[in-house]
């Protein structure tokens, strides 16, 4: 870990809100490092980095700190504003509807997402409820955005993209560790196909891991669902460093 | 109610969201008209510009409707960009600054907001606190960010003042109908100077009235501090229009 990096992202590979700020630095060809966090601890350089919420993501911009994942992104926007493609659109009007679906997503999927994992306590039934409403909605944007483009309303990967997708990790692993249909084809089909093809983009690629690998996480930091027993096969991957993270705390996404 | 109005914000008064539309409007010089609502109904023009969170406000700008006060708040600074002041400041790091505060007023306030003014349940005490805590945080943000300025790190008023003073009238107000001392004088002295200086301002001075209105709406529409019993002299400036509201339902401000 160098002091001297231009640019450093403290956070945790599993959490969507990191994931976002990894996508957008990619798509912008920034170089960064990426300062892990120990699971269950807070690092002083995270603490000191964001003393108002003490959560991950922070960026640091030549040791200026920026936090809250959406508002990085936007950062990440305006900085490298040279480097092609541009993350927020041009249009005003198609700002507005970027930022409005990328809030919407951030009510409704991180606190659902946590009661499926069951990091939260909550209803599990009506949280898979919140979610399929949510897709289904989304599904209606994405068609009314898409209009036949390959992302939201671009031809390239943009903000709302980018909101969305930080999600789907964790939606597959929830899918498998609950039994429950999110991204369903018969339901939403272009959401599916969105996320195949999403997933699949370099800027993505390296930032989501398998769904296999948040259900590992989960399974490492006692966070997940009393009703899933984890075979042999869905543990036999583990790394190292999964079983050298400390489990004292669960240490969930924070925005 | 013209159709053809370029400019059109479906509102109503007291509500902080609202506020932040008009002063946003008022300072780029956008003439609008005001579609009120009626408290406890929802227009059939509401419900159908906004049918996600069907809230107020929404912005009709050449009809297409814009939702969610902050994001409405950036589309009028990106859409008339050449009507000075910008709202947004033009350095990223500044705008991310005032992005972060700005979303961390509205994680704090409105529901501390409404505990107190008796529309939302919950401990009145811990509100207060909450509302203590994050006004002496937006203290030390003011005396970093305004370094000798009038505003928050700006010569006029801003992003982040807008998101603020939007909520000083029921801070007053709540002050009068519990007896907490929130915009205290002994504790966050720069803030109080500054509250003064915006409510004065041209922008700011028609959309937010008095506290007693805000009293006076509360008293009007039951939701009001159970330990407050107004005094004639609260009421007796009560207007026509205040008596003609429907009360059938609580509709407490929405983002």
């Amino acid at each position: 870990m160098s002091e001297a990096s231009a640019v450093r992202v403290i956070g945790l590979w599993p959490s969507p809100f990191v994931i976002r700020v990894l996508i957008a630095l990619k798509l912008k060809g920034v170089e960064y490092e990426f300062v892990e966090e120990v699971v269950g601890r807070k690092s002083e350089l995270l603490l000191r980095s964001n003393p108002v919420h003490k959560k991950i993501p922070v960026l640091l911009h030549n040791g200026k700190p920026i936090s809250e994942s959406l508002i990085i992104v936007q950062y990440i926007d305006e900085v490298w504003s040279a480097a092609a493609p541009a993350i927020l659109p041009a249009d005003p009007y198609t700002r507005a509807v970027q930022r409005f679906w990328a809030q919407y997503i951030d009510d409704k999927f991180p606190s659902a997402i946590r009661t499926l994992r069951g990091t939260d306590a909550g209803d599990k039934d009506q949280a898979a409820e919140q979610l399929s409403a949510a897709l289904a909605a989304l599904e209606g944007g994405l068609l009314k955005l898409g209009q036949g483009k390959h992302y939201f309303g671009e031809d390239s990967v943009g903000y709302l993209d980018i909101a969305l997708v930080s999600h789907v990790g964790w939606l597959k692993a929830v899918e498998k560790m609950t039994g429950v249909a999110l991204l369903d084809e018969a339901k939403v089909p272009n959401l599916v196909a969105w996320a195949d093809r999403l997933c699949a983009h370099p800027a993505v690629v390296d930032a989501i891991p398998d769904a296999d690998k948040f259900v590992e996480f989960s399974v490492m930091h006692g966070s997940f669902s009393k009703n899933y027993s984890p075979t042999k096969q869905d543990l036999h991957s583990l790394t190292k460093q999964d079983l050298t993270v400390v489990p004292t705390e669960r240490s969930g996404p924070a925005a």
